[in-house]
């Protein structure tokens, strides 16, 4: 990567967002299988199938510039699946419903950062007058923005399942 | 952590915010050294300071909860600054203003997975009833929305600077 002009910049963002699309497929039906509240399972599965549409997109952006339809290791989407990851593995201990209180807050870090990266992709394809593809980066980003607000409409009610777990442990 | 109840899932969100924090303190240093536009350096500084103080607020939370001030490994944003960190290397070969267009989104997704962590703890504190809590995360919440702006505020600059950077490499 070298970053000699703002083509390569856009080019450096596709491509890790490629990875990190294609490293979410891989985590959201574990989440949808750790999840207990059947909306947010749904919910998850969904974005699932959005998420699939999200990677061929950023493959035929990629294919548009003429480069290596190839992603790079996103080192921020390894990082914050690994904590969803760390999350499921409690699920043996865990009340059901604040677990699924958990997986929101993991799934939603995991659309507010791809949502800076898209932006910013968007920002930077304007500028160099790429059109179509400034375009199919803003479906993306609907989607995306969809799926955030879903999350915090399911995490309404699974918020106050949550609050009648256990006993307040530091009241 | 076991994730009982709601609380114990506020503290677990807190102690991974708290660890956060304190890695943003160190990174942002470096993302300021390693900007050349003049208004980026400055933003970082100042978000430097603020980080600080979120730091401190996060500290007097866990206090307020009674529970060990201590941070708790937080791979997220572990990941997200190493991408900031591959940035800086590439200071040698890289265009300075294509470097801090790049510099400002490896920021705004610190921003914006703050901004979704936050959230939720703060939501989980009202239905907790830790008013006070509540409104302290309100605060951070407000800062890092300002933040995030500011940085999309220099980056239409950064950005038109960086289009007359080298030519075009694949158009």
């Amino acid at each position: 990567m070298k970053l000699t002009d703002l083509q390569a910049l856009l080019i450096h963002e596709l491509k890790d967002l490629l990875w990190a699309e294609k490293h979410l497929t891989k985590a959201l039906p574990k989440m949808a299988r750790a999840a207990t509240t059947p909306e947010l399972e749904e919910a998850f599965l969904s974005h699932l199938e959005e998420t699939k549409t999200h990677v061929e997109r950023v493959e035929s952006m990629l294919e548009t510039l003429g480069v290596a339809v190839k992603g790079q290791k996103c080192k921020g989407m390894e990082g914050i699946v690994a904590e969803g990851e760390e999350l499921i593995e409690e699920k043996k201990t865990a009340d059901p419903s604040v677990l699924d209180a958990g997986l929101i807050t993991a799934a939603q870090r995991v659309e507010h950062y791809e949502i800076a990266g898209y932006g910013s992709a968007r920002n930077y394809a304007e500028l160099l007058g790429h059109a179509k593809i400034a375009e199919l980066i803003q479906q993306t980003l609907d989607e995306e923005g969809a799926a955030d607000k879903k999350l915090t409409q399911i995490a309404k009610a699974v918020n106050k399942e949550a609050m009648k777990a256990g006993e307040p442990a530091n009241v």
